[in-house]
């Protein structure tokens, strides 16, 4: 007999596997195209992407910006789809993420970028589809087959071939990445922590979400999926942007999830971290110990670089959304309004 | 006597006469400057910004995209500030807002562009800002001072500025412009029936704000203004992000209000407005006349064109905002935990 929740649950808890087999059977794949890119390297990078795809996209763009020393940006579908805009997209690589690789808009983004004149490289779960077939290069990211709506294991191996594209992309060996399934094995094994955390926030009404740099990617994904499975408000802001504006919202009532690993970002999270506990804010860290001091933080040792540590740290934020919504009585595997491949246009 | 709100409800209604300013003052310097870029054309455009002027970066990186046809993008400032990338910036035009010109990551941002090879374009509300002689170019929006914390009439004039050097940089003659400070009094004219939408969400706890295209910064904008001045947990999406996970949060005590504007955005709209029709959801549409049907709807009927549109249609949301938030017994002028200016690293 299967409970509620049970998919999603597996598909968290199977990542250390399914991160062995990206590392297995799609990194050849990945690796040659980073390097056939490399060979006719483009000016400027830019990303198109739905959900939590999009999540996997802004990570991507940190590490162009970041590694790769590149402009990067993210595209607006729109533009190209119901504005009919035909922008020169010489000397650009055009990166399009989805799990099914089937919505309209994204296919048609690839096609629309490539008439433009930009080398456009597809990433998805699903070899056959659309999507791999329009663009000039395809990542199958070799996650197997997800079953819950809330994806979770398909958005890891995402970040991880795209961080084995570019790891070939700088000339690097991708050496770093073969410690990725076992720090996953590590995050999950501070699954009581995580408990504990979601187990606070059980009566929360709303959320806040943050992080900086590597990690406001995962600060992203962490909303999205507890707006998917609890149906919760959660906002997610980079640490900067919470000041500028949305900080006004932060009271008692209105509890933080802070995404801090260790490395830069947490040190530019630091004046962050501080402002809130001076409005008081409740605070959960979720990350390295120099940052998650408190009783309910949860401490994320795994020891991968800070540009590897987001393919694992979001596993944490998915075991949260997941707890929290099977304590609201809720069914993460299938929630309400939405399917496995949404289509917009 | 002055009562709270009183500044941020008089710069609001001050807009027709800020964004005729707007084209007395800042228009010459505004149109010489996309002249210039004119002449030596960069074939990237990168935006940088925090915080409500994000929101003008994000019109001005449509308006880039559609009408100039360059990809553009938005740049995260933790790269170059925390993270000391240096990407290779010729070619590249990198445009930084903000009104007051001071945050230290927003200066340090333009001038390691500037190192990189980058043109620089500051566009600020402060002409003696260290971030205006931190770059190439320096527009004045001449929005006059501004004493609410919440921003208004510095947006409206960002958005027109930035209009104002993509229209001479594609060669437009700027007349469209002419007709915004009287579109801007159309607008404040249908104060009523914001007032009346913003009576039915008076005990709101939580709201979504939707739209696509030109629209979507509108959106985005909204959202800020409500979480800053109400405290309200306020979202906004894209309509097709909004159907890829979020749209599960949506039932009928989670208000959603939908910048629907006439033009090629409303037209990508339908469906998603009809998806919410089909879950109950409670929308409010603030826009053009063939969305606008509910009786609480807000009908914008200004006649300005679909790319000039979200500088005055903001006006209507400014409204709500603040209505909102003075209903609810909190001062505006003055949200708690902000100041004007904000600094982040």
């Amino acid at each position: 007999m299967t409970h509620t929740g049970d998919r999603m649950l597996h598909e968290i808890e199977e990542q250390p596997d399914s991160l062995a087999d990206v590392l297995a059977r799609a990194a050849p794949e990945a690796r040659r195209i980073g390097a056939a890119v490399r060979a006719t390297p483009p000016r400027t990078v830019l990303f198109a992407a739905r959900g939590t795809s999009d999540h996997a996209c802004l990570y991507a763009k940190y590490l162009t910006e970041i590694s790769l020393g590149l402009p990067a940006g993210m595209m607006s579908p729109s533009t190209l789809t119901a504005y009919a805009a035909r922008p020169d997209l010489r000397d650009t690589l055009v990166v399009v993420v989805s799990q099914s690789g089937t919505s309209p808009d994204l296919v048609e983004t690839a096609g629309v970028a490539r008439e433009c004149g930009a080398q456009v490289l597809a990433v998805t779960n699903s070899p056959g589809s659309p999507l791999a077939f329009a663009a000039d290069h395809h990542v199958d990211v070799h996650a197997g087959e997800e079953l819950a709506v809330a994806a979770t294991k398909t958005y890891t191996a995402q970040l991880l071939a795209l961080w084995l594209v570019v790891d070939a992309w700088r000339g690097g060996d991708g050496a770093a990445a073969a410690a990725v399934p076992s720090a996953a094995r590590q995050v999950l094994s501070q699954g009581d922590a995580v408990r504990r955390a979601a187990d606070r926030l059980r009566f929360a009404e709303r959320l806040v979400v943050t992080g900086r740099g590597y990690a406001y990617p995962t600060a992203r994904e962490a909303a999205l999926k507890i707006m998917e499975t609890s149906y919760l408000p959660a906002h997610a802001f980079s640490g900067a942007d919470l000041l500028h504006g949305p900080v006004a919202m932060i009271d008692r009532s209105h509890p933080v999830v802070a995404v801090v690993p260790e490395g830069i970002g947490a040190r530019a999270m630091a004046p962050v971290l501080e402002r809130l506990s001076g409005l008081g804010a409740d605070v959960t860290v979720v990350g390295g110990s120099t940052s998650a001091v408190g009783a309910h933080d949860v401490v994320l040792d795994h020891g991968l670089p800070e540009d590897l540590a987001p393919v694992v740290d979001v596993i944490a934020l998915q075991q949260l959304a997941h707890t929290m919504a099977v304590a609201r009585g809720l069914d993460p595997d299938a929630p309400r309004g939405l399917s496995k491949a949404t289509a917009t246009w």
